[in-house]
């Protein structure tokens, strides 16, 4: 199909905000809460501080607050911020059909101008619909080519959703929205040789701001070519061997919105290594002394052992690293932030524990599950089998761990300030003006 | 190789200013001069504007002057500025090796951080040999398949050069430097799917301003992969189908730089249709009437029909269209920015001329030839041929020819200025302080 760009502009322009039903807007509350406490829990990180040293001198006159933090500086560089700190400590939300973070590059961009910009909850929230919506549908459409060649996706498709999230809050018309499509596909970028680092963390501020910038210069006219997604030099032909499934992305588009495969996590990590987490938390739970442990061998997909088989030396690597997700539950039971540190990963216990785990790909396993084995000192075999693992699609964190979740992380607030912004990320579709969530959220 | 992107940073970071012979700097100096001329040219374009209007709001403190222009922005806005004006026209060098324009994004880059912070001539120099040098080894090791995917590589190879460029003036240590290739790779980007819009203008000058956030970052703290050109979820492997040529990239490393195919153009438009510009003008010139040719039949390599296929209806595009390259020929004998316009392009005798046009591919024509074949109305049939037309690398620009180019674009400033920063240009290695070249190309 050779217009699904255009396609695309046209459905972002014509889109009203009834067409948000019920359990999208259900689903997006959801996902804008989880996201709040990431962008909380992640603003006191030191990759936060390095990037306001290095690139706060260039902000532009402070019209916007930043999630988490005291400055006040231009709307695209709290777009970075807001995408930074919302990603660092991979905690935020995924669609396991292409493993994108959805929310962080999407809403990190909205936030950022809402904060700078009066829009209501209604036309917010039906911005972010649109720009998850647009994110998930060329994910899935571009699925598994464009992420097995090594595109952070959460970045170079998240670009997508924040252009056209910010250009229907614009009001751009069909040929402006079609630019502002071009100047993201333009943009996209992010290699996933940086997993592990704080560049990671970066993609999808950098996604957020491009995409910012993507509709402010569509707005004022600036042009680009014509067929930025299924284009014979475009996104999917560039990326992802060319791979663009019509079908697939036009399902449904204009008339439903694809929150239904978003996922939540309850461990700040890679999404592939919580099933061995759980695991490992499980045997920890019912006693096994980690002493005894002779050997540990994790089966997983393929896809896993090729996405986490990191040894670790940061706590950022930690966060790849199947070997250490086996440790810390077998160590600790747990896996909170505080086993994804530079301490935690130093541990002595945990390095001792991560030294005994072997790692082997099995097509069996899916991607969402693990069998662990493991041999203790005495030679007795112990083995478990994991289907799901909590915050799976069919596991789902309730409500009530959502919140859980969102309080558990937002130290850079006082409690009474967290249960505040907590209730009021609840009922964004109804808010008279988003800025005042953001003025919620902001410290010092 | 699995240590390109440390042994690159270990290059750049120990090379000292020493290392720029007396050809490399001639060389340079030829760049930069072409360079800034092309930027003063570009400066008063309406894409200038666009970009003023769309993100000047967002411009942290007036560090910096503009190339041709009267603003003052923040260094990073500033580079995407002088990026955009010095490509806009598609009139600035080419290396024929990768097509790659290389001054573009490294030089608006320096020429932005040297408009803020005090730098000598000798070590603007120097830096820019070996940012220029950078894009030309990573655009080689990954041609044809880089550029041949769809990347717009002045753009996805050019923020390389730009970041370590500026790195090389922040004095990095080769930890810092790696990150900052890191940065880059992270950040490039930029697709073919925009040639013929404002978009491809974009592309150098957000490459300029991505390599100098990559450097700040850097020099902050700010962590990435450590194999950010050859791992295996690197640049090469996700953008050039794993080609990293690593004996071209390493031939020559930290002893020679690059410069020697680096190519002026006569003409603002692709380089690969200037063959063509050349013959059908020396057709106008030997009195061929316009209205009395039936049809022309222009013979090229097949890379050029598939870049230059365009049927415009903008000046833009018509920089990448065989047929208006032919027309302009025959119809004006001429190829100047005004034979580019939005006006040239809907120019009743071009437009006519251009419709009896046919381009074949012909793989027995080389990348800078072309064969013509003319039939008159009468029946007669004429044909010429050209191996390699003026600027290629056997014809090379003058100096004389060099000044006369620049001195015909620079309509932004007044003769007496235009005289004097092209001695100043010719003269940048000498300079104590290059911030006074750009004071003295800023306007108003």
């Amino acid at each position: 199909m050779n217009d699904l760009s255009r396609m695309l502009a046209h459905s972002i322009v014509t889109s009203q905000a009834a067409s948000v039903g019920p359990e999208t807007s259900k689903e997006a509350h959801r996902a804008l809460v989880n996201y709040i406490g990431c962008a909380l829990g992640g603003a006191d990180h030191p990759a936060m501080d390095i990037t306001f040293d290095a690139l706060g001198g260039f902000s532009g006159p402070g019209a916007a607050g930043v999630i988490g933090r005291p400055e006040k500086v231009d709307v695209p560089f709290a777009a970075l911020l807001n995408g930074l700190s919302s990603h660092i400590h991979d905690f935020d939300d995924t669609t396991p059909s292409n493993y994108i973070h959805p929310t962080s590059p999407v809403a990190s961009a909205l936030f950022a101008w809402a904060a700078a910009t009066p829009v209501s909850g209604r036309d917010f929230l039906h911005a972010f619909a649109l720009g998850f919506d647009t994110v998930t549908r060329i994910g899935d459409a571009t699925y598994p080519n464009h992420y097995k060649a090594g595109w952070h996706s959460t970045s170079s498709i998240g670009v997508f959703g924040a252009a056209v999230a910010i250009g229907k809050l614009m009001g751009l018309n069909e040929q402006q929205m079609l630019w502002a499509i071009g100047l993201a596909a333009t943009q996209a970028s992010g290699l996933r040789d940086n997993f592990g680092s704080m560049a990671k963390g970066f993609h999808p501020g950098h996604a957020a701001r491009c995409g910012i910038e993507a509709a402010c210069l569509a707005r004022a006219g600036f042009t680009t070519g014509t067929t930025p997604l299924e284009g014979p030099r475009g996104f999917a032909a560039v990326t992802s061997g060319g791979l663009l499934d019509a079908a697939n992305f036009t399902d449904g588009l204009g008339t439903s919105y694809r929150f239904e495969g978003n996922t939540y996590k309850p461990y700040p990590c890679g999404i592939v290594i919580h099933p061995t987490i759980e695991v490992c938390s499980t045997f920890h739970d019912e006693g096994l002394v980690p002493d005894k442990i002779k050997a540990v061998e994790v089966k997983v997909a393929p896809l896993v052992r090729d996405l986490c088989d990191l040894r670790p030396s940061s706590g950022l690597q930690g966060k790849f690293s199947i070997y250490h997700a086996a440790a810390i539950g077998l160590v600790r039971g747990q896996g909170r932030l505080s086993e994804f540190t530079d301490e935690a990963v130093s541990d002595p216990r945990i390095a001792a524990m991560r030294d005994k785990v072997t790692a082997v790909a099995d097509s069996t396993v899916g991607e969402d599950s693990v069998r662990v084995i493991i041999t203790m000192d005495d030679g007795q075999k112990i083995e478990k089998f994991l289907g799901a693992s909590l915050g799976n699609l069919v596991r789902p964190l309730s409500d009530a761990q959502l919140d859980e979740k969102f309080l558990n992380q937002v130290g850079v607030v006082s409690g009474d300030q967290a249960r505040k912004v907590l209730e009021r990320c609840w009922a964004i579709g109804d808010m008279k003006n988003v800025g005042d969530l953001v003025q919620a959220c902001v410290t010092g």
